[in-house]
């Protein structure tokens, strides 16, 4: 009997289900909302936490820490998902890459990788091995948050790790990366398979552990033409849904390429329940473009939350109606919270959304859309 | 009698008008090319000029220098148009902000406007006044050129402008101007809408002098959503090409938002003659959307130009059938050319697009189009 790969709802129960409603297009009463880095430096708790743990890698390698601020957002608001607090560059730190991460400068590798000697001796790092310390982090969230809300688990793209890698940072206009893409584009598809491989099986692992959404950010993609989008990333990004949807009952799927937004159609035919957009793509068009083939998360202008209330407030308007009704938007930021926000401009925007998207949701099944079951 | 504002080939004779029958979509022998900053550091001879000048802001002052300037790229490569040598900063700078330019920092301006009062004392500046050195390199530059290839004159948006005169350099994050636009919109219009008017005299005035191609920057467009760029940076350029287009014989105007490939649309009904691309849009796929309603320009990726030769070709190659064939194709980069690349690749660049587009411009007249008519 072929395995039914189709998503469905996770057999445990989340008592707040609209996130896996939206992604999966079924009918809910209010639109969800997380927010991208809402477990970070805007909260004065993490900040606490943060200075306990004494640097970053250190709290993202510390279970106890990492799942007390994958929390502390959860605790603070009305949010409909929590996401697991750790960072996109855990796999090749856990390839002997050596990172380390300063505030106000980025992460570093210690050991880039830029020769042919040095992609050929990477590993693909067992993700219950090296990184261990991520499966402890989503066991011990997940058995925190207590079914409160869904836990996503996430990765970087092959491509956007590439760009780390071989940078040996956040450079900023990738032309050592680029450089290899132009005169060793077979060397960059080596490194881009391994790293594919390796995203496949930390992401199936972080689902195993207890992630109930995943989410893949290709934060790099956007400074590719198309047809190196299509060659560099993209295609990886379709190799890692094939591969974690080759897994039982796999979870919903959101792939993120920021600055993407000429690519969303073949985004959208990857296999994934949902793709998310930065603040520059227009919802009411994009879902014209897509159709009800994918759900779509985003997409407010991280600094929309320096503008008082009641223009947040008209902010969220404009985006619902943007999207129009019925379900499959789910609400969040086009980027990254800031972390110099005023935390209770965040708690207007969560209850905003929650608040204005109730017309959106009408109670009225469509047509040829079954109720969603919840066990 | 109303005034013809069709736009037409400019009276003077131009040996070389590929690029302004690439502009009107009019039959010709081969793909049309130059570079944004193609007068630049990457040449030695740019250096040199710019070591005698002594910084960047007395070079764009100096007529003699900046129209040397102009032409060195000219006599080095078969480039088909010359852009003027000059800075999209030079109205606010003519507006008393006192602007700077210091290499590896930037632009910075020692007065940046952000109060109400500080908007409401800013003037427009007279192109042939405070902006006259802008005026006579145009005009020496034409002359100079005697015909050889067209003169591309320039102007910042009044968006980009915006940012900015309100961040007081290149921000990051345009957090000021950003938080002018969620705070205090009306005020920003008011900003928007007075560098409108001066940007508008500006190109005029260099239409004027001799510029017979006007280009607009929307470097910053990129930046904003959806509406955000409908409401504060489209309606400004629509403003600025009606007030170009309102001049007897206008030139053709190219338009050109950095991270806009959302809003190609819109853009193509501003009533520009063209549209600039960056390297992330997709040529073929933005010309299905547009049709031949304007020409495009782009956009090969400036790190291109670090492959070898035989790289550079195989791009020019997809490009060139990306587009595909006939007329309104003018091949750029898609971002201004890096300080570093090599000088010799340039020529490689240059000499394959003229070979390679041949056979994309058959010669047979496509019907229905009147064959261009030079003077």
């Amino acid at each position: 009997m072929p395995i039914d790969t189709r998503p469905g709802i996770p057999r445990a129960a989340v008592k707040n289900d609209r996130l896996i409603r939206a992604l999966l297009r079924r009918p809910l009463d209010a639109t969800p909302i997380w927010l991208m880095r809402q477990a970070g430096r805007y909260l004065p708790e993490y900040r606490e936490t943060r200075r306990r743990a004494g640097d970053f890698m250190t709290l993202c390698k510390t279970p106890d820490l990492a799942c007390e601020v994958t929390l502390q957002p959860i605790e603070r608001f009305a949010l409909d998902a929590a996401i697991l607090f750790s960072d996109i560059l855990t796999i090749p730190d856990a390839m002997g890459l050596g990172l380390s991460v300063q505030e106000g400068v980025g992460p570093r590798f210690e050991r880039p990788v830029r020769s042919a000697a040095e992609i050929r001796a990477l590993g693909v790092p067992d993700p219950e091995d090296r990184l261990r310390y991520v499966m402890d982090a989503v066991r011990q969230s997940r058995q925190a948050l207590a079914g409160r809300v869904p836990l996503i688990g996430f990765a970087g793209s092959p491509w956007t790790l590439a760009t780390y890698m071989v940078e040996g940072g956040s450079g900023r206009d990738f032309r050592r990366v680029k450089g290899l893409m132009f005169e060793a584009p077979r060397l960059l598809h080596e490194l881009l398979d391994k790293l594919a491989r390796a995203v496949t099986a930390y992401l199936k692992a972080q689902a195993e552990a207890g992630a109930q959404v995943l989410m893949v950010f290709d934060t790099w993609g956007g400074v590719l033409s198309t047809h190196a989008y299509e060659e560099f990333s993209l295609r990886y990004l379709a190799e890692v849904v094939a591969g974690v949807k080759a897994a039982p009952a796999p979870p919903p799927v959101i792939l993120f390429t920021k600055g993407g937004a000429g690519w969303i159609e073949p985004i959208a035919v990857t296999g994934c329940e949902a793709v998310g957009l930065d603040w520059t793509q227009d919802l009411a068009a994009t879902r014209r473009r897509v159709g009800h083939r994918v759900a779509l998360q985003g997409n407010l202008d991280p600094l929309a939350l320096y503008a008082p209330p009641e223009r947040i407030r008209a902010e969220v308007s404009t985006l619902l109606s943007s999207f129009g009704t019925g379900s499959g938007h789910v609400f969040n930021l086009g980027h990254g919270i800031e972390p110099d926000t005023d935390p209770e401009h965040v708690r207007v925007l969560v209850d905003a959304v929650h608040e204005l998207s109730v017309p959106y949701h009408s109670g009225v099944e469509p047509s040829g859309v079954e109720p969603c079951r919840v066990e």
